[in-house]
């Protein structure tokens, strides 16, 4: 049983709320690349910290990078994208449609929607045709071919080209990590599924270097592998998602890259028809790129361990995360359409984990008047230093309610007339509904506390 | 009197101590683009967060974005880049060097470097052509006209398409803003200076919408413009730059664009033959952009005030900082080569104010032995999850001083026989070198109380 589809109800909430926007919108759009509004640039800043506490600061054994877009070319020739990194594309000659010919099966003609390509000889297709997926760029006046560059198609190959340069300045030994977050780009055939597959993305990616010959006691290669998709499966959990929409997806020996040793996936379920999908992939890399580095650049990259004395090229376990298709994921996790006791309309609700929501709390004065605005904003400014809140006085309570549980707020604070006569304030949770009155200098304790892990 | 160069110095401090390396450097190098190290990406990320924090998080009159870095190609038009975005190029037919024609005074003939070009006739040079900055590229399969798109050269025109988008959203009312951070790419000529002048950038910019008929009692466009001004230079003197190396640079008529009404620069001193230069732009852009935008997408861009019932086109005041500049600048202000009393070397520090410190605590057991490496390890995994830490037993006390003096750690914390004895510690400040001698349980309220502000 498939759970149900929230994609559309999720683009049309994003836009109407400040989540997500389409890329230049008043031009008609830009082809699957897609902007993040006010709510939707906070849960996203959460989700890249959290990744980043978890896998840089909180940890010893990683450090950080973040590496530029723009690379030497010879990157590309090394890392083996410029000669592999391609679909097979087929055109329609009649149409001027395109198609991914893996992916016929699935494809109708834009022309005759209700047909196949092909079918009944509407279409006139080509053979198929490898396109690379790097956007290709000019660096330097002229556009010559000497100056041809590359927006990365992975922000793995930044990790690789530092190795050294980390490793040294930071005087780490084998085992150790470095992660980044950045910006990646493909030239999709295909793109779609709202954030779930664009050209324009952000990638959370670690790579674990590891002594392919660890000495006895020590964590071997594939040891470390089992330790990094265990450790990756239960970051996803700690974000709020829900154990039955994960699942690990192993590899096949066809879907293998040939220098892989292992390669899981971590799948959500998205529900409808997309499913479960990819949105973290945990792979053994062997020695492979940094291999192919010191041939295509003759710098050597191998780690020298002074205490053995030997000299080798680490192996790589890699972890490359999706932080827009996290986010997605979140927000699916999260989408909820509830009926509500003793009301007669429902709600639309975000049951996103309080630290990762856009807005820590609404806060509400019941009325305009009696001293309850200037109450509120009191509040308003004891907490805003702290996280973002909405001061929010227009319509019933119940309306603002409304309003914050669509976009994911935790708590909400009202000033009744009791608030202005003794202190007290209603916080109300988003999840239970229950009301707790509490004394408005507690507030901060109160909330700290709700809000924490 | 200009103040010593240090830009040398840095470049070589920040590669080994893991700030900033050449990006693709084992491939030689990409002209003009660098990546953050280890150290450089904590740097740089307590930069932005601080930006974030005061622009965005502590305030109720800005909201958060994030557009993406393609856009469609409309955009630019109607900005004026794809004509306008120029710099005048000159080429040598002789030698193949490239020069901007307003740079020409300052350059000197690559094949012959103690002559300037075209000198006793060695240079073939060119009439001046306009050469765009704006980087191109191609979105879907195949490269014609119809699908060129562009790396955009600045985040604001990302703000300004979505700018009902988000007033709406959030139901914002004028005067409000709007303030993104992201990577920008322009095609420079003559870049340098480091991370200066570079290829690849990263901008902090916030678009301020305001009434241009701003109503008796409230705020005109100048009057807004004077507090961003205001509000700009504070946030630099916060980060800890220097009162004297800070000034404003009014643009004069013939540098201010045609549509602008007032624009300052702030300016930092960099020392040595950089000298004063721009790290801020705070510029008066009347209703430029969005009646651009309007014009070009035939969609209005009005705002609507429901209460005085007009409709119009906001003017915007922006401010626009490089955060790659905001860091150079704190890296130049912090260096410091300092004598230390009765030592014979010297030391090299970073007086980087420490909140924005990349580690926070450098953390010593005196000995390997004797119960103080467990204590140093125990009040190290005590600390890093409040803020990155850094374990050193190797060497010297004082070459491990040194070594957190040369990257900014504002303290240093030695266990030693007396603190396993009586659970003491020795705190040593970086700017003072004074020393406290503290309860080690009280190790934590200690930092938070000097980090904090």
């Amino acid at each position: 049983m498939s759970r149900p589809d929230v994609l559309e109800k999720l683009v049309s909430l994003c836009k109407r709320r400040g989540f997500i926007f389409q890329s230049s919108e008043i031009y008609g759009g830009t082809g699957s690349v897609w902007d993040y509004g006010p709510l939707g640039v906070e849960l996203k800043k959460n989700v890249k910290d959290a990744w980043w506490h978890t896998m840089v600061r909180s940890r010893d054994d990683v450090e950080g990078l973040d590496a530029a877009i723009l690379m030497h070319p010879r990157v590309w020739e090394a890392s083996g994208h410029v000669s592999g990194f391609n679909d097979p594309l087929i055109d329609c000659k009649a149409c001027k449609a395109r198609f991914r010919a893996d992916q016929m099966d699935g494809a109708s003609c834009p022309r005759k929607p209700s047909k196949k390509p092909g079918e009944q000889g509407d279409c006139q297709l080509t053979e198929p045709r490898q396109f690379n997926l790097m956007f290709k760029t000019f660096m330097g006046p002229v556009e010559d071919t000497a100056a041809v560059v590359y927006l990365r198609p992975e922000t793995a190959q930044g990790i690789f080209v530092n190795f050294l340069n980390v490793q040294q300045a930071r005087r780490q030994k084998v085992p150790f990590g470095i992660a980044q977050i950045g910006k990646a780009f493909r030239n999709e055939i295909t793109p779609g599924n709202f954030t779930f597959r664009t050209r324009e993305f952000e990638q959370m990616e670690m790579q674990f270097f590891v002594d392919p010959a660890a000495a006895e006691g020590k964590r071997t290669d594939m040891e470390w592998f089992e330790y990094w998709k265990a450790q990756r499966m239960e970051w996803h959990l700690a974000l709020g998602l829900e154990r039955e929409r994960l699942e690990f997806h192993q590899h096949s020996a066809t879907e293998l890259a040939h220098y892989a040793k292992a390669a899981f996936d971590i799948q959500f379920d998205f529900g409808g028809t997309l499913g479960f999908q990819e949105i973290e992939g945990v792979h053994h890399r062997s020695d492979f790129d940094l291999g192919r580095h010191q041939e295509f650049s003759s710098k050597r990259m191998e780690y020298v361990d002074q205490v053995a004395n030997r000299r080798y090229i680490p192996y790589v376990v890699e972890t490359s995360v999706g932080a827009d298709r996290v986010t997605l994921a979140l927000l699916c996790n999260a989408y909820a359409e509830e009926s509500v006791e003793g009301e007669s309309e429902g709600r639309v609700v975000l049951h996103l984990k309080p630290s990762l929501a856009p807005i820590k709390a609404g806060i509400f004065p019941l009325t305009k008047k009696d001293g309850q605005p200037e109450m509120a904003n009191r509040i308003v400014e004891d907490l805003r230093p702290l996280y973002p809140v909405d001061y929010d006085d227009a319509g019933s309570i119940g309306k603002r309610y409304r309003r914050q549980d669509e976009v994911g707020t935790p708590f909400c604070v009202t000033i009744d007339p009791e608030s202005t006569g003794n202190g007290t304030v209603t916080v109300r949770d988003r999840d239970t509904l229950a009301q707790d009155r509490i004394d408005a200098t507690q507030l901060r304790a109160y909330l700290a506390a709700k809000l924490a892990g």
